[in-house]
């Protein structure tokens, strides 16, 4: 028994309106969109964060989410834009707990603030943060291969 | 010969402190950054837009940024959790033409604003919503078809 919302959407014994399915994903709307045609793109199999995703089930969703975005610029939605966006992690305003992407269908002259381009930007030590991330990544691997 | 940042920054011709690369795409600091350790994974072959990314490529990008959201958790910069942003198209707020993706180190109690959960949300008519979707993911269909 889960109780993960998103997988009873997946089962379809929570309702959703769906946009897309395929071996991989579900995509359906938002049911408190941010914007008109605001949709979710759904790994089938359970995964609450990104440390827990299957990169090829990471890919997939990328690919619906790239396919719906195309999609709604055909659509008599005519979008202008899309932010494609994945909150990881409570402290990245993460609310459901099985990873998802969202996809925001954008216009020319709405007023979201979604983005990453309209925040204060601050510089800091490229060099040293970027041995960090490389750090990071090594352990990764290290991980990877014990 | 290109006039676009980020091909140079791929070529080596423009500096970039890279984080991570392999064949498909090149991963490196954001010069503007909103957070330590913000990232930018950008594909290898130029793509304006969603509308023109090879969706192999559009994984691999994916794949990338999931990889260095797992590696902030392990570094120093010790990340509580990530956002993964793509601006497509001038009204989503990009800035750049050549499609890349932002990884965006999160911390609890940090003041970014970036992410969906913040934003006031309106419900909108979620049956001819969908509808209007369905129907340019199969006007994308049909030009594949054609």
């Amino acid at each position: 028994m889960s109780s993960c919302v998103f997988c009873a959407i997946v089962d379809g014994t929570a309702p959703a309106v769906r946009v897309l399915e395929d071996d991989d994903v579900v995509a359906f709307l938002d049911i408190r969109p941010v914007a008109r045609g605001h949709t979710l793109v759904v790994p089938r199999t359970h995964a609450a964060r990104l440390e827990d995703l299957d990169p090829a089930a990471g890919a997939a969703m990328f690919r619906a989410g790239q396919r719906i975005a195309r999609a709604l610029a055909r659509s008599e939605l005519s979008t202008d834009g899309t932010n494609l966006v994945l909150n990881d992690g409570r402290a990245a305003f993460q609310t459901v707990f099985h990873a998802h992407l969202h996809v925001v269908p954008r216009w020319s002259g709405d007023r979201l603030r979604l983005g990453v381009g309209l925040l204060r930007r601050q510089s800091h030590d490229p060099e040293s943060t970027a041995a960090l991330i490389r750090d990071g990544l090594d352990r990764l691997t290290a991980e990877e291969h014990s």
